[in-house]
């Protein structure tokens, strides 16, 4: 898959800088040509962003043109001015795009508890209209970095009724929050042709099978958002459900690029040194899965012995436990990096805690616990937590 | 409250070295000279060592004589081995002690998946039968130290029926789980005359507002243990039920005494520099405003900020709402050492900011939310996360 060249028929992006951060680029605006299908999903948080709140009842009509976008500044806990400024960000995109503003969705990140510098912004919205390009994505997905090292993007293309369809993606998250700028953030583009209530079902799936399963430092942001559009370019006969002739393929695609999305902001984690894939088997049932794996990905014990590069299955089964997520010990497996170092309730002995230790040192590694309780499975992928995690959320100061 | 000769009459204790860790006492005996009531509360953790199993089963008796304790091994996944060699630990120190098996409870913390040396032990077990005293609670203290940097004591005295009760008690917890060895153990002696219902009673409450109020790292050990034993040496009216006169007064100085160990343990976390009390108040109810108060204590976020002096109330307000406890953001109050740094939707400004981060330099302070949303409150206590946190966890090797 190749990053240089990104684009998705119809569509145009880009990424522009008006000085919110300390540098780069900081405005990223997105837009289809013709009105699009839009699907999004949005952070549980009980404390949100205005940009969400406003986002959450434009894709209730499941239509939409574009998306603008800041990096630097959350507006979150901003009160009745932070939904004003918001209201106002997406005017101005309106403006610059010549579309109604319900037609525009919104996404701000960064520091939280400051004002939008709206005058920067405009002049931002501006230049970006008219930075507009369809290879322009690589420039918004720099546009939407805040403590992110790199920029995320992914694309892929399918066969839907006999056309070509492209499905295309940039994201940000690298921890959750202020005041290092953080909180995820994605948005996908399609020029399949899909009916709304279907483009909402997969994106949901596809977040489910992504976004929903990385995690950095435990935390739900205020902001985090992922937002679809599908513009119909591709002329494909437009999926109308699940059993819709290519539909099968198209959610394929779609999951492929939310995936490398969610791998890529689970490897660039702050002070992350390693993708780490949490992999359950064995457990009572799908949803202890899911708990026991993501009390792994999120355990600073285990996170701490992964960036030392130990094979300390001791802390996982701990964490497990902890948890109280059902574990057969007796029968339970643990391997780390392919190889077992814990079975039939005791430690595989120190040649094969040796083994798993110099494999440890490869830039991904996966973490493999069998729970020996029953069927159920699950997979998060997190990273590992260094000193220069604390440096980045202990030493900076806003 | 003296630390020195600390005593409750009736009791003896001692703490030995027999070369299970590298340095430092590692096997700690406690014993009544008369057959007293007990009471434990354990780990809720599904993998727990060989000592929480055998424990369980012991206490229902309501009754027992001694503690048996080491430090530097665990005794957990050790499967069939590890039962027996913690029955055989209990059966030494029943022999020394010249009482029933049953009636020694036991305890092991440090490293998981490691053998306990029996030969060690039970030479240890013997020299700590040898050097019992009634002052050497302070030796036992010490010799179940694991990461601890100091050992945790805590005594007081109250009066239950015209007669003088002594209560004290010693505990040892830094971080929570192998390989730099910690875990949470509290043991605690009293010469009042308590029926083991009411017993009981007593110890859950009070390790309900102590032990369970503090979190270093989130996570629940393997050997969580909390033990009582009340040897009815003052000689007072026995208290058979919360309404038992001077039952009262009994319970408060339990709960000082707990609270006290629980605080010791908190400042006392891996690599902490503050000790940290987070106060929520004003959740939809009790149930909520724990969930907020562990969040914000658990969260590396907050914790990292708390490190680095910084007095990010977005932090805390992200995490209280990514634990989707309900919260009126219009109305929140957000206080650091005593500065209201948010209010009415808003930060207080950059002078309060400013006046809070002066304050956070201290070694004690506490965070208050006001989430506006009801009359639920909770209190935990924690600890900041440090570089310190990581080199410990890192780039120590079992």
């Amino acid at each position: 898959m190749s990053r240089s060249g990104v684009a998705v028929p119809g569509f145009r992006a880009s990424g522009v800088r008006c000085g919110i951060k300390e540098r780069g680029l900081d405005v990223a605006l997105l837009v289809s040509d013709v009105p699009a299908a839009a699907a999004g999903v949005f952070t549980r948080s009980t404390v949100v962003g205005a940009p969400v709140t406003i986002n959450r009842t434009r894709i209730r009509s499941g239509r939409g043109r574009a998306i603008i976008a800041n990096s630097g500044c959350s507006n979150v806990a901003m009160g009745a001015r932070g939904l004003r400024d918001a209201r106002e960000m997406g005017a101005l995109a309106a403006r610059v795009l010549g579309c109604a503003e319900e037609e525009v969705f919104l996404a701000s990140t960064g520091v939280i508890g400051e004002p939008l510098p709206m005058a920067k912004l405009k002049e931002g919205i501006v230049r970006a209209g008219e930075a507009l390009a369809p290879d322009g994505l690589g420039d918004a997905a720099a546009a939407i970095m805040t403590t992110d090292t790199v920029p995320k993007l992914a694309a892929t293309r399918t066969r839907v009724g006999g056309r070509t369809v492209s499905v295309a993606g940039i994201a940000k998250g690298s921890g959750m929050i202020e005041p290092h700028m953080a909180t995820m953030l994605a948005f996908v583009l399609t020029d399949a042709a899909v009916a709304p209530p279907y483009l909402r079902q997969a994106l949901r799936s596809a977040a489910d099978g992504s976004f929903n399963r990385v995690t950095v430092d435990g935390e739900a942001s205020t902001s985090d958002t992922a937002l679809l559009l599908a513009n119909g370019m591709a002329e494909n006969p437009r999926l109308r459900s699940a059993s819709s002739p290519g539909a099968q393929a198209f959610s394929g695609a779609l999951r492929e690029v939310c995936q490398e999305l969610a791998r890529a902001i689970a490897r660039d984690g702050e002070g992350a040194t390693k993708l780490v894939t949490v992999r359950i088997r064995g457990a009572r049932n799908g949803e202890e899965a899911m708990r026991a794996a993501r009390r792994v990905a999120n355990s600073v014990l285990v996170k701490t012995a992964l960036f030392g590069g130990d094979a300390n299955w001791g802390r996982i089964l701990q964490t497990v436990g902890a948890a109280e997520v059902r574990i057969n010990l007796a029968r339970a497996e643990v391997s780390l990096a392919g190889v077992r170092v814990f079975h039939k309730g005791a430690s595989a002995g120190a040649a094969a805690r040796q083994r798993a230790q110099e494999r440890l040192r490869s830039k991904e590694v996966e973490l493999e616990v069998d729970l020996a309780a029953g069927r159920g499975e699950a997979l998060v992928w997190t990273c590992d937590l260094s000193y220069d995690y604390v440096r980045i959320n202990a030493e900076y100061r806003t």
